[in-house]
């Protein structure tokens, strides 16, 4: 399954040049994830960190930006989970206007305890929900 | 009238204590003055900015912080519109959550023409578009 | 005394007018402020709030923007202490360049207990560092 | 060569889990790029941005993280260029701590006219002061 969200590119995402400044990105994508979480998965993301103290950070991380994105232009995230490890998940995400293809972008991220500041394997609830979406 | 809009706190406006971290309140406030634009004054930010070369830029600006807030609150952000000069405006703003006050913003802004970085009288459908906001 | 430092302002400031977008005038007066507390009061501001469990959030601020400040320009970001409280602190803060006010801020700040979300009486060393700085 | 520059991970850099959340570490990568202009190839990166109308936008990124970095800590950044080519260059950065790698990250960055929003042979001004840059 693929999740997709439109958001509309701000100012603040934007630098001298009019056009996305690349780390603004990340911060989308970021919020993606959120979404993914909150909508897709029904896990709410600040349980996940603030209650359950868990935390999801970026192991490795690939992107292809090939056309730019101005201010005031609505485009398309998406993300898929092309794999489920036993610690980490790999998503693909992407931007993409009218059938343009702006960004792709491929994110490996661990779940990991903030008590211990290590990798866990993933709780069986986020597995199954993930699992779920992935054959949705 | 008052242009009410909900935004998720999220991970990125957070610092280590786990509430927002002011400056990003003012990101915020940005957002909702865009979307007040596309929204309320049927006015393409985007437009008016890259297009038309006008800007907005802050001149005066209070804010009182009341309460934190906390990553994963959807929490209501509004804006009035309190005054409309020749040149500029007074934009009355506020964060609430089911009735308690976080932030109250008072920003008086001016409008620039970016070719002469000089204020400009406020183009005549921007002025009525605000009146009409002012009074509905 | 006052706690004078330079910033380069970076393209990551900066908005498709190419001045500062003035959010991000904020994160620069709140880098002032750490730097404030590392380099002139020599209490090192992480371990304030990470071991000590303490923060300083905002309560109150004013801020008045004279001239905008463009991408490439170094400016002087300034700081005194004009009240100390019991529990508060009142920072009155600058931006100029050459002589040219940019920037003035006043911002009223108030101590925190992590545990607690409750404001606290300054700590004493933290007190004593601040009158010797507003002394000296 | 290698350009290294020691930078302090703030509050504003930090997520609520108190490590740095990963999108800022390309801003402070894109400081570093600047810095780079500034320091080492002597190209004001405002001038070349803001009055020479060019542009440096990345098309191409791959990151590793290793370690986290916590708030409070000074960590060195670093830069080489690995490749120049007609229109565009591949710049390698990492970020380390005490010997520790933290962060891997290769850039491909493409030389662009903000007139025609198209890639340009890079300036032969900046292509000398970058080959000398890499043989240096």
């Amino acid at each position: 399954m693929t999740f997709i969200k439109p958001y509309l590119i701000r100012l603040s995402h934007c630098d001298p040049t009019g056009f996305v400044f690349y780390p603004n990105y990340f911060h989308i994508f970021n919020a993606l994830v959120e979404d993914w979480f909150y909508e897709a998965l029904e896990i709410p993301f600040d349980v996940f960190l603030m209650e359950r103290r868990l935390s999801l950070p970026t192991v490795r991380l690939e992107a292809t930006f090939t056309k730019p994105t101005r201010m005031g232009e609505t485009v398309d995230f998406w993300l898929t989970a092309s794999h489920i490890g036993r610690t980490s998940v790999r998503l693909n995400m992407g931007v993409d206007k009218d059938g343009e293809q702006r960004v792709r972008m491929t994110r490996v991220a661990v779940f990991l305890s903030q008590e211990t500041d290590r990798p866990i394997d993933i709780p069986e609830d986020v597995r199954t929900k993930i699992a779920e979406f992935m054959r949705g």
